[in-house]
């Protein structure tokens, strides 16, 4: 579509417009309604939102809504503004005066506790100046104190400012005995209870009262009330998933749940993690970055029963045939009632205490329900993934290891001498993933890391910080995809121009601990936390690691990180089971020179070829589908089973991806060469 | 001292002797003191206990006080007399009316919560005839239930009364569950405080709570009331552990846990655990069977001073020297007049709610003391051994490995023809053992199994259980010996005839783990949690695991099993420290046909050789010398690096063994062989 840029010809034409295409909604309704879809991402296409404000446009129209859209979401929300600092902080400390308050939590998550949230929730980034994905600020009336991990204590000194906020670490010195070493007797200190799990709201509240304070629930978040430009709540269009990627329908999930709910003695559930609630109603949406989420909050009743609390003006045209009539849509701010309803019929309510928001469980508390405390009853089987799932997400690893591929042969061409940059690299490679079917977007942000950048584990390149790929250097390349029929995550070690020795070492000895894992059989009922080591031992051999997991779980076209299930030294009761997805990515990092990792997705099935196995045992099948950089394996460090494994891995990916290769010739050949067999040194 | 056994002249003749030896003691405090000396385990010489009865006896009082001891040590307890158990439970029933208590809970530990428990405190066995090592008894008026794990099922059928007793399994049907079920509102379920730890008791007391009934301490175990036959207190000398086994003056020691106590804001610390205790003081007893300890309780200052409530008969001469003057011997009656008075002063107390009784938890509650819950600060000092424990340690494991060896050399001169059996074979090992120097007896029971028994992972050979080594079977013997310079845990798999290839596939996946885990290198901060799987994986390779964890602690003469450290696949948090002893013992059973396992002590020292090392690594060295059998390895599936570990191995148990063969050159003989390296597959 290239056309001239339209401008806005005005409300009256707008209204005209509308009109004639069969919209009746008043013009104030239809502007607050593309307010709040201007407050969510960005789409990836325009047709779904179009829906949403009427149910067909001409090009005339949706060019008006386009632009309108356009604008709203132009509109400065504050975030970002340098300076801004001292006088936000202060008309925070005078709202909280007006509250009766003598400090505030302003944490960094929202209503829903997910690793993403949408452009209202970013509090402390418009308070602050953090945009950092970890943190936590503490304000008092005469100090107030930030805090996050190891990843942000460089960028949290460069944007913040040092004299309105101490810095903290958040484990070495975590914002709980800041509070009771700076909290005085008859302190109230508040929080938005919807901002917190009742977990995170108990540690609060405990650090407070070792401090001689209280902690206060506020009616009103009292820095919503001076955030003027915040903007509305997202308002991205939910649609069904259908059940081809599905696998199961809503009602079947809902009443397996429903037994979950009556063996806990439970009447009800209350859900409010965005990944559970659609994988339960199989629907999707867009309220956040990177994750096809949308926001609501459900009751789950023993019977299968859904009281779905979601915005209606969210909802395309088909999702009532979709969802049936044993899914209620009803109004967001009618929740509180619906949980007075359940306390006063004295049910036992279940919720997870990790992510239900504190103000729900007070007011199930508050109105008599029982409150019984468990996991998420979706965690578990949202992460075993049904057949159909397990096709899509293969189908998924297809389309994405022939965009990482072509990406990996355009990489190939490079010597260092051309000024590629990790940004230009980015592009390059999000332009081979835009044209894959059933594409949405990317799964999360790229982490681009030439040579010394590689080290960096949670890297995110900006115009600043951008630099060359150059020869004789490292190239770590993290990233991955939403497809409507599965989520994807892959990281290659690229060598540009001739690896040195060490490159080669380190790089085999992750390699080596990925074999391991991918190779690994156990029992059923074995945890991450008991594999974790596999992958770590040939580091460990010379003495080395890495600072984080080995692995997480990844969704069916949900969040990329999900759980129960990691693979961690952390300690963990949930086994791994067949058809969850989890990554496979030992690494390692040299600060200020390079980082290597290494990073498949793999699902977990029963193994195979065993006629002596006594016990249920289980196995990795990798789903990731792009060769392995073979300049940097020190064939010396490998045996003769590592190797079988690395050949027949690298003949799968070249099996699978070759004959959809053929608009790509050259890709193909390079990928012939690229997946070889590796020569063995003869003994 | 060959002789014929003397018979016991008379208490008038005994007086007179004791007399004329300068003991001025009245004779009845003589017998209840014999009474005591046997209550405790037969010594391993008369030298000890004589010395607490008069300093020095001539040939003739010795031997009227040997005969003494062996007459009461001889006298029925009432243990194992069949057809006993109804009538003891009734008795048991009437004690509980009279104590008004509907139930009664009758655990298998004592005060100390130990691994044994004297004869006194074998309460279960007694009553119910259950001589298992792990247990519970719950008794109501009308029913009453037996719980025990998968061990002991089997044995609990067969010594119980089914009439009297439900028998469950003490995870699959939980004693806490059973109390829900069967309590009914308004009971009173009596325990002894004493011999639950504070956590046991709190977990009791919300099954009742649950079940609508109270638990209640009882000030007199109602089934001591009724055990008219109950042997007293055990009585064992207490003696002086030198410093030249400990390395550590207990006033050093004293002051580092002072230290922890001030860290931790206690006032003092309160110890019941005998190995903690005997550490600390640099003492060591023999209450119990299998390790050095004797009872009593501590309370440590924190200025590193400390109350020990121990029986002064007990206590040798040389003692109080030893002790010092910061050390304060007080009657145990006393102690709980010493927590009153810390109670009353308002000390914030230290104890280990695991281990301490709940009678000392309530009783400093109870004087208004604030309880400080933490590990037991001895537990980690303890475990970590220093250098001149570590050398005492090595000494004493070569001395055990020259028994182990000669035992296997006698073993490899047996085709299964011979009618050995299991028991003859404990014999012959026990006279191997018996010689070295500083032996002061086994460290646990030895598992001789042959065939089949050697499938039953905690197997005690009995008469009626004993079998033949036969040929084309396997045999494990899992031993170990006490010396004043250490404690050794060793277990050997040993082909009877020509093994079949499927005991060496089996016995070389087994080896393999060991051998992976012998082989670690980790980064300081690693649990054994992390290491565990290193030694399943080949195991796991092929379908099969083993149900026991990996490793456990092992004391510097005392108990065989410590903590806090583990391998294990169950969470742990604490690190492998350096001088931390471990066992490294993977297995494999196949019920009903043969068990494996390969067990050798290692202890962590840091890692050498690493010239890159980013990290403070550690390793293990192994500390057990002993021959693996080599007829048992399947060398097609060994790899190169495990190869080099096992000559390696075996040339450091030759070398070390060697030059102490002199007097056995047959044995040196065979070991040249049997410690020989591999013939390598040609490639």
């Amino acid at each position: 579509m290239s056309k001239n840029v339209p401008t806005y010809q005005g409300d009256d034409r707008l209204v005209e417009l509308l009109r004639a295409a069969g919209a009746s909604a008043a013009l104030s309704d239809v502007k607050e309604l593309l307010a709040g879809i201007a407050a969510a991402p960005r789409p990836l296409d325009d047709n779904e939102w179009l829906r949403l404000v009427v149910p067909s446009a001409d090009e005339t129209l949706r060019a008006q809504l386009v632009v309108l859209r356009e604008t709203l979401a132009a509109e400065d929300d504050g975030i970002g503004q340098a300076g801004a600092s001292a006088a936000r902080l202060a008309d925070l400390r005078a709202a909280l005066g007006r509250q009766g308050l003598d400090g505030f939590v302003v944490p960094l998550t929202d209503e829903h506790q997910g690793e993403y949230v949408a452009r209202r929730s970013r509090r402390l980034a418009w308070l602050a100046g953090f945009t950092g994905s970890a943190g936590l600020a503490l304000i008092l009336a005469e100090k107030a104190a930030l805090f996050t991990d190891g990843r942000y204590t460089l960028q949290i000194e460069n944007q913040t400012d040092g004299a309105l906020y101490e810095r903290h670490h958040i484990t070495e010195s975590p914002p709980y005995s800041w509070l009771e070493a700076n909290l005085s007797t008859g302190m109230k200190m508040g929080f938005d209870p919807w901002l917190h799990s009742a977990d995170q709201r108990h540690r609060l509240s405990e650090a407070c009262t070792r401090g001689g304070a209280e902690l206060k629930p506020c009616d009103a978040n009292p820095l919503d009330e001076v955030w003027h430009a915040q903007p509305p709540r997202p308002l991205a269009a939910i649609v069904p998933q259908d059940i081809q990627f599905s696998g199961r329908e809503s009602a079947e999930k809902r009443r397996d749940i429903a037994v979950q709910l009556k063996q806990a003695g439970a009447a009800a559930a209350f859900l409010s993690a965005p990944d559970s609630i659609a994988w339960l109603l199989n629907v999707r949406g867009a309220d956040v970055e990177c994750a096809p989420l949308p926001q609501s909050f459900v009751v789950l009743e023993a019977d299968g029963r859904v009281q779905w609390f979601v915005d209606s003006r969210k909802q395309v045209a088909e999702l009532a045939t979709h969802l049936g009539n044993e899914i209620t849509s009803v109004a967001p701010e009618a929740l509180g009632d619906a949980l007075d309803s359940l306390g006063a019929a004295g049910k036992p309510v279940m919720l997870d205490p990790a992510t239900a928001p504190d103000w729900a469980v007070q007011r199930l508390r508050g109105a008599g329900a029982a409150i019984i405390q468990k996991p998420d009853a979706c965690a578990l089987p949202k992460a075993c993934k049904n057949e159909v799932e397990l096709n899509g997400i293969r189908a998924a690893h297809l389309r994405d290891g022939l965009a990482l591929t072509r990406f990996l042969c355009w990489l190939s061409t490079l010597d260092g001498s051309e000024g590629v940059t990790e940004l230009m690299a980015v592009e390059k490679l999000a332009s081979f993933r835009a044209g894959g079917a059933h594409f949405r977007g990317p799964s999360f942000d790229t982490i681009s890391g030439a040579a010394a950048n590689g080290a960096i584990v949670h890297y995110r390149v900006t115009p600043e910080s951008d630099r060359a790929l150059e020869a004789g250097s490292l190239y770590l390349v993290d990233s991955g995809g939403q497809y409507l029929d599965g989520t994807t995550d892959v990281t290659r070690t690229i060598a540009i121009g001739t690896p040195t020795a060490e490159y080669c070492d380190r790089f085999t000895r992750v390699l080596k601990g990925h074999i391991a894992l991918a190779r690994a059989r156990f029992p059923a009922g074995t945890t991450g936390t008991q594999l974790d080591s596999l992958a770590r031992q040939f580091l460990w051999q010379a003495g080395l690691d890495y600072d984080h997991g080995t692995g997480h779980g990844v969704g069916a076209y949900l969040n990329v990180h999900e759980g129960p299930q990691r693979i961690s030294k952390h300690p963990s009761r949930a086994a791994l089971e067949p058809g969850m997805i989890v990554s496979n990515e030992p690494g390692y990092y040299k600060a200020g020179a390079y980082g290597i990792r290494i990073e498949n997705l793999v699902t977990v099935v029963a193994a195979t070829g065993l006629d002596d196995a006594e016990r249920p045992t289980l196995a990795f099948e990798t789903l990731t589908l792009a060769p392995i950089d073979r300049a940097l394996v020190d064939l010396a460090l490998m045996n003769d089973e590592e190797l079988d494994w690395l050949d027949a891995y690298h003949a799968m990916v070249r099996d699978r991806l070759a004959p959809e290769m053929a608009p790509w010739p050259d890709v193909a050949e390079w990928l012939a060469g690229a997946a070889a067999p590796l020569d063995r040194a003869p003994v």
